[in-house]
């Protein structure tokens, strides 16, 4: 069965707080109708701090989508090896052994995807297939995930390295003063976070059974509006009400796996935001401390967008209180509304070592 | 066995043709020196005409990269439903028995994926699997299909439905005057395609087996500059001398399959250029004639990026000379540079009915 082995993160040198991110808000939108309630929202997100690629003198600055994307590119090239390279020693592989990398970032635009310039650089094999994801935003984290499952199930014995890069702050928009965008500029942080699966038991998350939901007619609801100064993030206020409707879709996910969902042992959950995570506890009927490793995420980094779920899980696989066999689930949610969806079990070094 | 279905194809009701291209470059870049040779360039590629989404008159101006995109956007959503309904009713199927969209595009950026709007728009199940591609240009289509293919080894008995929709003239750069560009600028052309894989029998392409290939460094070879006025094709010179090294790995790829490159039956390959098909032949010691749907794709729409292997099976499947157990290859090559390489045997009619 797949094995979901421990992620590796990098966080970006330049820290952004709570009240710095504030006192900027005050600055730059003083005049704004828009920032006392803005203000309040992104107190409650509880995000004490957030890592940017670039200082914030830089990052509040809009050079233009040209050079941005530049940026994007030279940064994530200085920075993804070494994520990789310790996601591969996670997982005991070298790039030889990797077969596929499905590579998920949406605040930047490459053709040909980082993944070739990968491929030459870091001496994966020539015939390494090639998984660019752009377009599923903070979803695309559960997405690689399941579709990383899929390919080890249609090529048994196979390795998936799965990249996540994420430079939100390249998104940061000047002039968008509505209630959205000041949110949003307080909420979201970068990251890079790289995990493998392989095909083999190990110690990690073995991968169970994946599924994929859309929240029907949700699809204007979080977007980019592309304009020539770029990619516009655009957040609606009912985003953080549509936990009601995914509950039961994973209650149902839980239950065709003859699991409930309500008494699994782990919780991998994307850190959205905090009512997403505090409603989500309630309609599932989970206490509030087994959604520890996402809150913690979102307080220490922000909403990483799709490398939320591999931080939240890397803190889990850190914490090592868990027994072979217990059972957990990883959800991840972004755009279209959707969800991408795995069951999984946790197994133990000693299991893999006896399996291996 | 998955099966690729014939596909179904809309080409834009404006039409350039390579007078029309040609008298265009000369008054546009008169004074250029590349002038010369790129109407040399142009004339080789035996491109007779190409439909794109604007009059020429609007898409030889450039409006910024925010008003591309949408237009990008409404066009895609006013066209690709109905050539969705034809793939899908020429593989016997509604889009409730849909299991994975795979979007595949690369003249315009949309977040979330059209793929958000058309399950919603075309009553797809809530539960279908998403799998945008935007960066992986001409070679997406080779892609799509192999991922179709892995996706129902993964998931036995689903329905996967690709679409390709590909406005490359959207991507005109007015003030781009090298020879890789003015090149572009007379051989691209606009299509939507798509194609369902079911898993059932039928009359198709029973994929078989499928492989991944990046020539190594050469990913500077095809790219996107990416400015504040857009996507900026670049292509390097030589590109055209890639199938020499090609040839051999598709070659290795059917010998593994107890099959011989230079003694199939049919070839699909991505028409990127004349040289391309020429040196193909020649390399794989094959005549010049099987390559005739490719060919006859490139003269009457250009290179229409990761569309070509879709239309070109199209004509091949519309021609009805083939026999059950015919074998061939589709071979989609793009940036990275990468081939997406297919091995399957052709099922006709007759022999679903008896399988189905």
């Amino acid at each position: 069965m797949p094995t979901l082995h421990k992620p590796a993160i990098y966080l970006p040198e330049h820290i952004i707080t709570l009240e710095e991110t504030l006192d900027l808000a005050k600055k730059n939108f003083k005049d704004n109708p828009n920032l006392e309630k803005s203000i309040e929202l992104i107190t409650n997100t509880g995000v004490k701090k957030r890592h940017i690629i670039q200082p914030i003198e830089l990052a509040t600055l809009h050079p233009g989508f040209g050079y941005r994307n530049a940026v994007f590119e030279y940064q994530s090239k200085r920075l993804v090896p070494n994520v990789i390279e310790e996601a591969l020693s996670h997982a005991d592989i070298t790039a030889k052994d990797v077969s596929a990398i499905i590579y998920v970032s949406c605040s930047g635009f490459l053709m040909p995807s980082l993944t070739a310039w990968l491929v030459n650089k870091m001496g994966f094999p020539l015939q390494t297939v090639q998984i660019p994801i752009a377009q599923l935003g903070c979803a695309a984290g559960g997405s690689a995930i399941n579709r990383a499952h899929d390919f080890i199930l249609a090529h048994p014995g196979s390795n998936v390295l799965i990249v996540s890069c994420e430079f939100c702050s390249l998104s940061y928009q000047p002039t968008d003063g509505d209630i959205g965008s000041l949110l949003s500029d307080g909420l979201f942080g970068d990251a890079i976070t790289a995990a493998v699966v392989t095909s083999r038991a190990g110690n990690g998350l073995e991968l169970q059974r994946n599924s994929s939901y859309l929240i029907p007619n949700t699809d204007e609801w979080i977007r980019y509006a592309v304009k020539d100064t770029g990619f516009h993030f655009r957040l609606d206020k009912r985003v953080p009400g549509t936990m009601a409707p995914l509950a039961p879709v994973m209650a149902e996910l839980a239950s065709t796996h003859h699991w409930q969902i309500d008494s699994l042992d782990y919780y991998i959950i994307h850190a959205g935001g905090p009512r997403i995570l505090d409603d989500l506890c309630k309609y599932l009927g989970v206490q509030r401390e087994k959604f520890s490793y996402s809150r913690d995420t979102l307080v220490n980094c922000g909403n990483i967008a799709s490398s939320v779920v591999f931080e939240a899980y890397r803190r889990m696989h850190e914490d090592s209180i868990f027994k072979s066999d217990q059972r957990g689930i990883i959800a991840g949610f972004g755009p279209g509304i959707i969800a991408e969806m795995n069951l999984s079990q946790w197994r133990s070094a000693e299991i893999s070592r006896l399996t291996a």
